[in-house]
């Protein structure tokens, strides 16, 4: 049975208090239902974690190499500033999708570069809920 | 029953024989297969255009408003020159998903900007095919 | 008889139905039956041109050399990325105004440069439908 | 009877002399006179000032709110400079329109930018005198 | 035999009229009808064409992979402005040659730059009609 | 009782010991007592928190949101580097002021810019001690 | 008795109609007043000045040295082009405390550097009026 | 005889107190004690303001055209900022010298441009008060 | 007997597996025995750590300064980003070595830059495993 | 008899060996064997120095100009760097062609700009050993 | 006796033939005789020597340490690239004065920088022939 | 037996008066003898020169191919301006280490780049004369 880490990054645990204009008002645990039961259908497990740590997310892929065959990740504010989870990617190898619930395009300077999107496979963005949705199909798909 | 307008911009008529590297090997006609499948299956209509002409495109999309509910769009080339597409898309007002073959943000730097994500709702980017059908996907459960 | 060429770049066809909150609810057959009036009134023949092809404005710059006194344009969109409409205007000699709608240099960064500035006599902006009898009646003084 | 401010900024005192291959041979006199025939045509007074002081032109602007309808200012230098003369036209309210003798976008680097067209209902630029002309037309419709 | 496509970008079908000062007196008949006789000495056949818009010179490109064996293009405005052409170049796989009639990289800042350079053989700028030649010569050379 | 969450970010720690030129010899116990006096005397309860890892500040913030009244925070080096922070401080909704201890805009490039100025309250730098006092009674009185 | 000079740079003489939403609707007379109460119950003297003039703000400055011991600026748009007050306060060698209404590193770009920043001993911005008694106070602390 | 303008810019009336490491000790009266008797011994009359206020400079120089040979000028702080400065020599036609007392291309960013050099016959600077004597020198042999 | 702080930025545990084209075969393990062998040889101890957390390793430094005589360190991905290590260093003025495995300065665009180098006493990069040993040797030497 | 000046920039000599997938395996030696027929054939004669010396090159130009009907130049490395040599060739007046066996404007970004575009008459590059021989054909019809 | 040392940089032996509406048409010759009489009169003496190659240039700064008293030097082309004879000049100690003929800061942007100023004690710049003359004058004066 | 050339860039011979706070007191001659003896230990033949020459080092490096195992060079200045040395090492194929003796990325900002880093095998920079000998070790083991 194919394995896929789902990573959270920083402040997702907020979703549906944190600025629902940007971020629309459905919560974390919404979303992992969603994708819980779109692994169920698919017969892949899924390992859910939330983290607002750098070094937390580092970790968790850097030992996810053996264990999981593909990472879902909405690397959040890190998208903008983490070489090191780009490295962990990267090192990992591991099959990546990226996804992000706004369009970090359309948004202020700062948010229109990703370190991560040179290491994954294909990005997802600007959907909110259904990003992670068509995300997790793709990472299926492509497992 | 709902009507998309696809668009498929320039070069992307060479699709299959153009730098298999980056793009694969799938022909338009075998995306516009599995498009034409998925919108059967849901009850949608589809119009399919592949044009090399920027104002080819700004035509379509401007006669398009009252006669589609939504716009699925490969700008290819144009997502990094043409603010008259993106002028288009916006007037228009239409439901628009953006989808790329390859991963934008990983490649040469004058790619790695799109003049057309900041007048959609979301983008697709760098699973080959399969964007355009996660693309089609969303937009038809947006719709 | 002086004989003025007006060009209206792409996406002005939709105008009225365009975000009239940047563009104002004038359409462009009431922007154009200012123009005739005015035209009229001061004896010179107009012809006037709306097209999204940035190749078709090519071709008529190209050819009016000596058929036209003046030429009146709102490059739209193509303002701020077409050097051939630049080297267009340019090559004919003509006397030529630059007229747009809104205020380009309060909008977004891509819009805040004109490459068509540089070869015209003279430009108006951010009056909406003024702005184009304002550029007329300076072309047909000049004249 | 509405009442309009005139502002020319500094150096204006010595068109005629100045640099005529850029500016003309037309002379502020000369420009007040026709501003003062198309006030008398159109019944608007005007108030017309030169000045070389940034802080005496904000002085005017910020005594100027309830006192004129409206203000036709070239800014001339300070168009680059002056962030003091922005925030003056901005807190006033006034209904602005900006003139420029010179089509300041095909000048020297410095002069391709505008802190004043931010707050201004719109400009006219590069047709000399004409500018001034089209510029105080525009504004007495507007009022 | 060899087949050579020339093709001539935008505005050069008013070479002789247009600026003389940067482009020469030499008119684009004349051109060809130098390139013709060197085509005939070399015993290769041209097919030129004069295209003023973008997505016509993507067509033609998209379409000579196989009927021809050489590119000779002279991408004119399109040289700082078309992603589209680069990719139909690079699609094409054709052996390509760029020339240009003046030295772009010793004028306006905006033209020091090809989007073209980086998907050809070679390139011959700044000798006006014996770019044309020199191009010509080192392409049937090289086929 | 209104509560007020103090965050001291980075090597704060270290006060009074590191570099006595730029940041003073005053340590954060003492800093921390001057706090707690300003609270005694104006009834508000603080909760004081030094931090070196940036995941732990955007869990404190994440988890304040109703349980305090008001965030005082000296981000130090993350100020300059942490998206993660500046949106756990957006999600907060919470009242916030940002100190520094020394004056962030004139020592070297990377620090004079903060990614925390756009989502606070207002900021107080330079003053040393002082600032966090001066602070401290801002966020009280808008309270 | 320790005497202060507390210079408004330009437009501040509108607070209270200029666009309320940024600035607030405290008027200069209110801030003038809390400031006199302030040094009252401190025992400081204040002198209080206003000036839409740059070199009028220099004068002073420059006059300064020995007649007071602390300077309490807003410079208001001067903050970002004004190399003379800059240079003027460097020159006069008082302890100066800088003051903004609005938090100027959240708005436009052009507001986004102090020229003044380097030569103050700290800032306050972004708390309205408070940013003047908190500015005060500071300053009469450190004299 | 000929008569010469001298200006000295924004805060020189402080020299000898003002940064004495950057500007030396020497004192503007000095340095027209020493310039008046270059003045006399080359028979040319000198008329001398020193002045903080950019407007009162350009008035200055816009009156000089006819009254004076050559200008002298330290334009200090306003070298970087002043856009209307040099417009207003550019205006005058006046043979025009540029000094500063220190070399302002090994400080600051901000001094590391000048506005006024584009206008001037030459600049000396770095040597304190003898740039002065040096410019001088020079602007009367080129007279 | 001297004490030496050895740290191992993020991403390091994965030497060996992780891109060996890039970082070559050895294991951290491997280099650590290296590392020990020499330490034993020159008679200083060591304490080395690993950590992919960039607060853990602020808290490290920020400890270390009575403890240790000296700090190697590569700060791997943080090198690019954190100013949180960069200040932990300074405020610790331990003797410190930066290594790198790779030459950071002929990869990425964003791996050019060190913010780590500005408060270290030398660096020793592209190497491999041979970059710690030089660095470890250095270190010793220079206490 | 005509007299043609060829001079070879730094590194040259090393022709064959060096990097042959960039510059080809065509000897120094063999393409001034080809430029030696060539001059024969048209009746002019070469004079041909390789050197490695910007100081070199400079006096060599410097002193061409009486000697000399034209100069053909493949400055290498001098070409990104090498103002010296640019001033040499503008000062001299020799009408002079540019060639580089490689396409600089698709190598690394210091590459992708020519000191000397601008002062030369044409520029031949990437068709390696070509480029020389194009370059003298030009050169000489030109003369 | 002072000894100074006069250094004319590259293409300097071309005066009076080279651009001469840019450099004049004085020669080197009449240069080094006037300063030869201003050396005679002052009683110094000076070594002046022209070369194009910048290790010469740095080989005589680099033996002058004790042989002169001071440096006067015209370095051409090598004013914008040479960071070699900016270490020489800052390592011989010598008290140097930098000369240019024509006004660096009013030519093409790359001639807008001058890698020496931040080593000379002073600059004259602009006056041709006249700024080697006050060029001496000063540094004669300064020892 | 190994030979290994070592080259000393522009200025190093003036080492131990040039500038000590930056470079330390130690001679090029006491660096040479270090040099040796370890070259000795370790029973390699050193060949050293120091030239101030950009062209004499290409000259050097461009014959060492098959005299010499490994090149060890300090490029001084010359890592900073010269392609041509970056050329010459890339063709020479040459093992290469490049050290320094200041450490230049927390200096001046033209210094904060190497054109040769993307060259070479390692670098090691900032330790004095320790850098040599940390390269020299390096190389010799390399070999």
């Amino acid at each position: 049975m194919n394995k896929i880490l789902v990573i959270h990054g920083p402040n997702l645990d907020l979703l549906g208090q944190r600025e629902p204009a940007v971020y629309g008002r459905v919560t974390l645990k919404e979303i992992n239902d969603e994708l819980g039961k779109i692994a169920k259908k698919n017969k892949v497990s899924l390992k859910i974690v939330q983290s607002n740590h750098e070094g937390e997310i580092v970790d968790l892929i850097g030992k996810s190499k053996k264990k999981f065959n593909g990472l879902l990740i909405n690397p959040a504010a890190y998208t903008h500033t983490s070489v090191a989870i780009r490295d962990a990617i990267s090192a990992s190898g591991l099959l990546t999708v990226e996804v992000h619930l706004s369009n970090i395009y359309s948004r202020e300077d700062f948010r229109q570069k990703s370190l991560i999107s040179g290491v994954v496979k294909g990005t997802v963005l600007g959907f909110g809920l259904k990003s992670y949705i068509l995300g997790l199909r793709a990472l299926i798909d492509l497992i």
